[in-house]
């Protein structure tokens, strides 16, 4: 089969071996996949990883245990152990002894075709077509702050960051209830969100003013310290974004203002799901170019061009 | 009266006016003061205070409103406007035009007398002697971490640091029946915790195990990345300490492994009398120093010497 392959130096569409079905592992034909910052980060060098990179995905189960067989299915991205006590207590996604689907020692879905052990698949409802399901991964990411904090009605809330992630967490946030702000560095991104009535603002236009709630989703390292200046005493700042470069930070703020700092990563993909059921949260808006698996090396291209959302990658047989 | 002064360059015990009561302040005859590791960090040019240093003390009320007149009280150290968002919030620790006492704006308790908002005192019940009494600001900086933090019995908890505060917050912990580590560098000082059945080790035995809450009060910058690989996937890291250096430190594994990072400074007088009230917290063993206020800054030597935990300066005319 096809797939793109990243060999820590170069990214081209190869030849690999197909992956096999067992009774713990189904093989996915792969229908569309996105590419996400970490994919970004890792062709920069983040993780060290070897192999298919890709970890957004919608397919068509192929093989594999009777019931999971010809279902459309989306799979969550860390493949746990299941019997260490971080698994056992429902807290998979941190297996130290975890691989993660296109990021730690194991393939990913830039590809024809995948395994992912059956306990990480979900199906998608026959209303969620692949061009929203295939987000489902990154909203699953942007619901997790809600897992992680303590979102109230009424609260003010700050996002740093016009990007993909940035504008799904926006109005994750914004459906709580929350007072959101958004500020961003893209016209055209941040449109996007007044249209469906949240508050945005250029990051140059923006006056200091601080908020019980801030998410920093810049992707960039220099984020930080301003995130921590936006943040009210006593309020709480989620880092949502994994930058590969160290920073020189000064903690003393932190301590000085007791602001709680959270770090965020993957969600569950349930209340994701559920939200493109309900059409609750505007994916499609996100879809800034597309590509086949044949020109997945210039999807990439195209995922770096300045003021780009997602791109996604066709990978049915062409 | 005389008063250890901070000018920017030099420590001296100095003439200066007395404190005036009137409708707000009271003017409190302080019997005895402690210092703390922020006031040693003042002198290294932290929060750039110039003035009388100090903010742990116990004293009796000279002159003020006739309720507290003759009580023997001990304060909380910032002085709040009383007014706005945070004030009325509850949050006056956080209120932006606050001044703090011996550290920002106001002077402090190295000092024959001091005045202090009587908002801000707290009567001292009388089974509790001076010697435990001024040890209240610390102690309630200590039970901050409770505030702030839902500790369960059972929860494995590190705490880095086996200086004054590192003490505190380790015996505070233990009494919540968390299962307490503390890791130090002094084997006199973690034997003040052993012998009150606390678990301890030395910092070069420690073998990298993670638990699920973690306090930093090392007052060390370089702490930070160690107590960050200390912490156990989503779990919680307290900072206990203002350290005035900037570090270079890398914030992904705090998205990685969604770990809590919670700021942490002042906290609420009330826990910390009722605790020595109890008799639950010793206090008095960390007393290795005592000095007259006239003998003030041969006091700061002695509170920097290897070894040293609370030095206590006896403010009482002599």
């Amino acid at each position: 089969m096809k797939a793109l392959v990243w060999d820590g130096k170069h990214l081209a569409v190869l030849e690999r071996p197909e992956p096999r079905a067992d009774a713990a592992n189904a093989v996915v034909r792969v229908s569309s996949a996105g590419i996400c910052n970490t994919d970004l980060e890792i062709v920069k060098g983040y993780m060290g990883f070897r192999g298919v990179l890709g970890h957004e995905f919608v397919g068509t189960v192929e093989d594999g245990p009777a019931p999971w067989r010809g279902k459309r299915v989306v799979g969550e991205i860390n493949f746990a152990c299941g019997t260490c006590e971080l698994c056992t207590a429902g807290l998979g996604r941190h297996c130290p002894t975890r691989r993660v689907m296109g990021i730690l020692a194991a393939d990913g879905a830039f590809a024809e075709r995948l395994a992912v052990p059956v306990g990480n698949l979900h199906a998608v409802p026959e209303s969620v077509p692949d061009d929203e399901a295939v987000f489902v991964e990154p909203l699953a990411a942007a619901f997790e702050v809600l897992e992680q904090v303590s979102v109230r009605a009424g609260m003010s809330a700050v996002v740093f960051g016009d990007g993909k992630l940035g504008l799904l967490v926006a109005q994750v946030l914004h459906q709580t209830g929350a007072r959101v702000l958004v500020l961003g560095k893209h016209v055209e991104k941040l449109a996007l969100l007044t249209r469906r009535g949240i508050e945005t603002a250029l990051l140059a236009d923006w006056k200091g003013e601080r908020a019980e709630l801030v998410v920093e989703a810049t992707g960039s390292s220099e984020g930080f310290a301003r995130a921590v200046a936006a943040t009210r005493p006593r309020g709480v700042l989620v880092l949502k974004s994994t930058v590969a470069e160290s920073a020189g930070l000064n903690l003393a703020p932190l301590v000085i203002d007791e602001i709680t700092v959270v770090g965020s990563r993957c969600g569950n993909f349930a209340p994701a799901i559920r939200a493109l059921e309900l059409g609750t949260i505007d994916v499609r808006s996100l879809i800034s170019a597309r590509r086949t698996l044949a020109q997945a090396v210039d999807a990439f291209v195209a995922a770096t061009r300045p003021g780009a959302l997602k791109v996604l990658i066709d990978c049915s047989p062409t």
